[in-house]
């Protein structure tokens, strides 16, 4: 039997260098632990349209849809700013996560205790924090057609079109509980029915899932301002929060931010079963490309690394060796290792990105 | 000449409460200022929907077309959950906003020094702080058409439309802008051009407006999704923040609770001039009705008192006035009066909603 594809797309900005550190953990895993991947890369974004002329060529999504998990970096720079809306480095990754069907982007908001001091907010509101943002990813406004600047009399209008059909909003609700019974056993959904029939659907369907398949998770309903709102006091409250593609970017940016540990943060967006019964997987850090600093090796390699820790755990069953890596850098931690983003405090060791991926694999 | 009207709305749960305090204010503004006003009273929300089974009645937006300024409590309540989404207490609210065509909403996140222990942020992040969210709000995915929940083969599709012109763009950026040039001078935009056409048009107009018209003010333009972050761990990079409908409803709120005093925090809703110079204009707390503690004279009367504050400076050209009325706020603030909400920390006096109108007056 073949060993198990992975599609690396590295991306823009640091997408490149954080990558390079998480094919060292592979490499590690391949080694030390008999995990065999098949690695291939290519290229998306910015990148993919300096060569192709297309964030995405037609090519690469088709490996996409072959791989067992496909890595991606991040995508976008001030370069691109002046490109078509067709052609931004964004429409690549909407691209893979639309055709690979991926609805169900799971974005862990987790505070690190060695970072705790890092977040804006006091010690005790965010200290232990472990939460699970379930943001559905492959409809909404994001996709909903009709769409486009159209002209109506002598003015251009600007349309977008939220959509929600039942079975979209039953199938990430379903992720959702599933993940809650493995969790703290507790949902809540956002939404805002109170103005938006989209948002009463979303409701609705979301207790006829809870009702009919997970009657013993416990549910609860909150309207999205209200929840920025609650994010932002007391985010403790929640387990798992579901919510559709434009609420859960707002909602999950939020709440990673609340962490203090952006650069911390992986992310897994899962569709369908393939044949062989992994999902359909892409996994990505939560930061973006930060064009300040890429080329520096000064990028905080963790949220890439951690989100390869997901692909152990989503797509490859390897629960423990998922465990072992999140422990591995969680020890690199409280030993102060630190790239730029974290520097301060006392007994702080700098490192780059390339030394941090290092000290990880040496704490494996 | 008649006095100026006011048209108070109290609505349903605390709001007919704190709207007593915003009364005795107006009283002495009456006696003491020689400042009359021709108060009428009528229903709103749930309340309304009580008497007339609808949460606005014909006669009432009427009479609000006619005020000179409608101060509003607060609408909606539990019992009205069960309600037809067309008669829901919200509902009341939206046709206000959109009859009185009232397209830009202030909300000033601000934070009181007596206060900023509130906030779930450090203290250094949150003291001090004072922004302003321009929120569109008669337009956008909140009122888009088409809208509904309808059956497409064996499903039902629920379906909202983000719909912006560039005219409707305009007007709330202008608002923003002039309110900066009275301010600190900067406005920051916030849509998501990278994902939706609506926001590419949003950004576009801003910008152009910014050009031709402020070009003085400094304008950045941000993701909404970035936004949420930033406000999170740096509110006090901003000074005017402009966005449309549905992100003003999640950032404001979001801001709102940095600040830790959310029974503290007024808005305006502001439209075109009417035939006597005076903008249509609807005030009202950010707070919602406070079910739970409804009837009890707990709740904290200020956000009401702080937006009949903004009445006088933006309906009634008296901001010497306004400015008076939030300095007594603060006197009594830092005073340590404080309500059931804010009671902690040492050398606080509890008091009651009653008392604590009682108070602002005598601080006036
Ligand atoms: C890059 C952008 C298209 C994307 C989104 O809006 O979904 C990003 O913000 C995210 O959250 O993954
Ligand atoms: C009550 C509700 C309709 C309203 C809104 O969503 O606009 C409220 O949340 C607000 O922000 O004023």
């Amino acid at each position: 039997m073949s060993n198990p594809s992975i599609l690396i797309l590295a991306g823009d900005g640091i997408g490149p260098e954080v990558m390079g550190e998480v094919k060292k953990i592979i490499t590690w895993y391949g080694d030390k632990r008999g995990l065999q991947f098949d690695v291939s890369e290519d290229l998306v974004g910015g990148s993919a349209y300096d060569v192709h002329g297309t964030p995405l060529h037609d090519d690469t999504m088709a490996k996409a849809q072959e791989a067992d998990a496909v890595l991606l970096g991040a995508v976008g720079g001030p370069k691109y700013d002046v490109l078509d809306f067709s052609v931004k480095p964004e429409r690549g990754l909407l691209r893979l996560r639309k055709e690979m069907d991926l609805y169900s982007n799971l974005r862990p908001a987790q505070c690190f205790d060695a970072l705790a001091d890092f977040s804006s907010l006091k010690k005790d509101v965010v200290a232990g924090l472990d939460i699970m943002i379930v943001r559905e990813l492959t409809s909404g406004i994001y996709f909903g057609e009709p769409r486009g600047i159209i002209t109506e009399g002598n003015e251009r209008v600007g349309i977008n079109t939220q959509r929600y059909t039942e079975s979209e909003i039953a199938r990430v609700a379903r992720s959702a509980f599933e993940l809650a019974k493995r969790r703290g056993n507790k949902v809540c959904s956002m939404e805002k029915a109170n103005v938006m029939e989209s948002g009463i659907l979303w409701r609705e369907v979301v207790q006829k899932i809870h009702d009919e398949e997970y009657p013993e998770v416990e549910l609860s309903h909150m309207y999205a301002d209200a929840g920025a709102m609650q994010l932002c006091r007391w985010p403790k409250q929640f387990d798992v929060i579901v919510t559709d593609n434009l609420f859960g970017d707002l909602l999950s940016d939020a709440a990673a931010m609340l962490t203090g540990s952006l650069g911390m943060l992986p992310s897994a967006s899962l569709g369908a079963p393939m044949a062989n019964g992994r999902p359909k997987a892409l996994y990505e850090p939560v930061h973006g490309s930060a064009p300040d600093i890429a080329g520096q090796n000064k990028a905080n390699p963790i949220a890439c690394i951690l989100s390869f820790a997901m692909a152990l755990r989503y797509s490859f069953d390897k629960g423990d060796e998922a465990t072992r890596l999140e422990q591995a850098v969680e020890k690199v931690l409280a030993d102060g290792v630190r790239t730029a983003d974290l520097l301060a405090g006392e007994g702080v060791t700098p490192v780059s990105t390339t030394e941090m991926g290092d000290k990880i694999v040496e704490a494996l």
